[in-house]
Formats: structure tokens, sequence, C-alpha cells
């Protein structure tokens, strides 16, 4: 049964048990996944309201975008699993022969970057859900300004439990360039999540 | 229903949607019970092996506490949605007469004070998980490294997360003294939190 098809309860229950998945890179998604709800839900707290009326177009495309980016990360929370369990599927491969080993060592290398690559799609994800945050400050309804606080603190944490989930699989991974790639990408994002969630955080804190 | 009782998806679309609740404060709650359960993941994922013998008594004792603390925390998903729903139900209370108004008043004073004290609670009990898993650090299972720094990032999220919800709910408190022992233990568990989450998340980090 899919991850997300699960109670909140037997999903929490699941994440704790010694199954090695779900891990670490869904509970990343499924934070991210929060934080764009929570940014979704406050943006339909606003449109609507005759309060906020000089901000409803903004409001509608910040809830219409959010709704894109809920549905996308809600699905990498199951498909972080399905790469974690491509990884472990590699481990059963036959070695005896040369062949096998060859077609076990190729296996595993797309694995771990299909493992590497889910993980930092939850960084992009979670990063323009982030951007998506910042625009709502000050120009939503503010008796859920703390709701805003959360989707930024939410989607950094989204952001960097995926990037250790990239950076444990990369390990694994030969191909110098995709290496390269990934962690200048990953290190990019980052940078620039905690420098909006911090900017976010700060000038909600600072209302409350 | 019961938050908890959702199903993972159905919880991130009600999140999402113009219900004023569930909001930042249950998924707060919900960041923390997956720190929780990623700790206690990481402690089953070592007790009983061979390897980590060493250092089992520990992993036994961690997964202990660390259930404890998930148990509690995932009741708090919904507690702090039915604290939100306490304080919304004053508002349709009669206010004609000074009787009604002086019942109404005291209604909601009682109602912010539960709103204030069920996130301070996730505070604490966040706290006592970052505290667990910085005994995990260097001790469990190092496949399930990323997965500790994914809890360290969960539980600060939580904790900070419940904090802006203290603080929202602590502006209509008119009990000086409940307001300012509620800030000041805030203040130190944000304080501590953010330390041991840091300290935890760069241990990790500097061995992948």
């Amino acid at each position: 049964m899919k991850l997300t098809e699960q109670r909140v309860c037997e999903f929490i229950d699941i994440l704790a048990s010694d199954a090695p998945a779900p891990g670490g890179g869904s509970a990343a998604a499924l934070m991210a996944a929060q934080g764009a709800s929570l940014v979704g839900m406050v943006a339909a707290l606003t449109a609507g309201k005759p309060k906020y009326v000089e901000h409803d177009e903004l409001a509608r495309r910040i809830m219409s975008e959010a709704e894109t980016l809920r549905l996308k990360l809600a699905g990498a929370i199951d498909r972080d699993t399905e790469a974690f369990n491509g990884v472990s599927a590699v481990f059963a491969m036959p070695k005896s022969s040369d062949d096998e080993k060859a077609a076990r060592k190729a296996a595993m290398q797309a694995a771990l970057k299909t493992a590497t690559s889910v993980p930092l799609e939850v960084m992009e994800l979670a990063l323009k859900s982030l951007e998506l945050t910042v625009q709502a400050v000050g120009k939503t309804n503010t008796n859920a300004a703390s709701d805003l606080g959360v989707a930024a603190l939410s989607l950094l944490a989204g952001v960097k439990g995926a990037w250790l989930n990239v950076l444990i699989n990369l390990g694994g991974v030969t191909d110098e360039g995709f290496v390269a790639n990934h962690k200048s990408r990953g290190l990019e994002i980052v940078d620039k999540a905690e420098r909006l969630s911090a900017q976010i955080y700060n000038e909600i804190i600072s209302t409350l």
C-alpha cells in the first residue's frame, strides 16, 4: 500500500519501525508537502475576503501554484521510498560471474542516481514553495500569520532533510559529472532556502 | 474524525483547505512526531545487531523513550486542533448582557490558555526527543545516519512551529504571570533546540 494511503498514525508508526523504509527521505517530502499545504491554506483564507481585495489576484495565484507543488511533493513521499527500495533490490542481484557483477554494478549506479534525483527534486519543489511563501508575507490574512511561519520552517526542514538524502546516496555514485552537478545545485538550494526561511520566520515572529 | 485517523494524502489536503483548522499547530506536532519516529527507527535498526552490541542497551532505551514521545506527540496533532476549535467556539457565545460578556471573556481566557499550553507541551516533547537524538549520534547504525539528521531537522521545525503558535495565542492572554512563564520557558526551549539540532546536523553532515 502506498504510504500516502496510510492513516497518519500508521505512517508515524511505520516510520518508527525497524523497516529501513520509509525513512528520512519520505519524512522530508512530507514536511515539504505540509509547508506547501500551509501556504495554500493561508492564500485560501485570503482570497475572496473584502479586507484583502487588493491582494485577491495574488492570493488566487499562490493557491493555484501551492496546490501544484503540494501534489508533486505528496507524490515524492512514495517515490523516495520506491527509490530506496530500488537500491535495496540491487543487493539481492547475483554476483557470481563477471557478467553478473557488471550487471549488478550498472543496476546499482542507476538505482543510486534515482535515489539521489528524487530528494534533489524535493529540494527544488520546496525551494519553489518558499519563494511562494515569501510572496504571501504581509499580503495575506494576518490571522494566519503564524501558519506562514510554520510553512517556512517545514519547507526548510524538507530542503535540508532531502539534502542529507541526496548526500548519502551521492556517496556511492561514480559518475563525476553527475556528482558535481547534484552537489553544486544542492548547496545552492540549501543556501537560498536558509536565507528565505529565516527572512520569513523573522518577519512573522516580529508581528506576534 | 480524528486528524491522525485520516490518510496522509487527506491530511495534507485538509491542511491546504480554507478550513482554518488544522493549521500550523497540528503541522508542527506532526513534524515533531516524525522526528521522534525517526530516532526510534534508528535505535531499532541498531538494537540486536552484533556490530553495535556495545551500544545495545542504549539503543533499547532510546527505542523505548522515543516510542513514548512519539505517541504523546501524535496525540498533540489532534489536541492542538481541538484547542484551536475551543477558541473559535467562544466567538459564537452570546454577548448581550454584562453577565454574558463576563462569561464569554472568562471562557476566552481559558480557551486561549489551553491553545497556548498545547503547543508549549509540543515544544517540551520535541526538546526531549532532540536530547534523545544527541545520545544516538555516533552510537547507532551508520547506514541510518542521515535519518538522525532528518530527525534533528523535524524536531527543530516542530519546536519553532509550536513556538509561533504559543506566541499567537499568548497575545490574547491577560494573566501576566502565565504570559511571563510561557514566554521565558518557550524562549529557553527554542534556544536549546537550535543548539542541539545544529550540533546533530553538523555532526551527521560531516560524515556523509
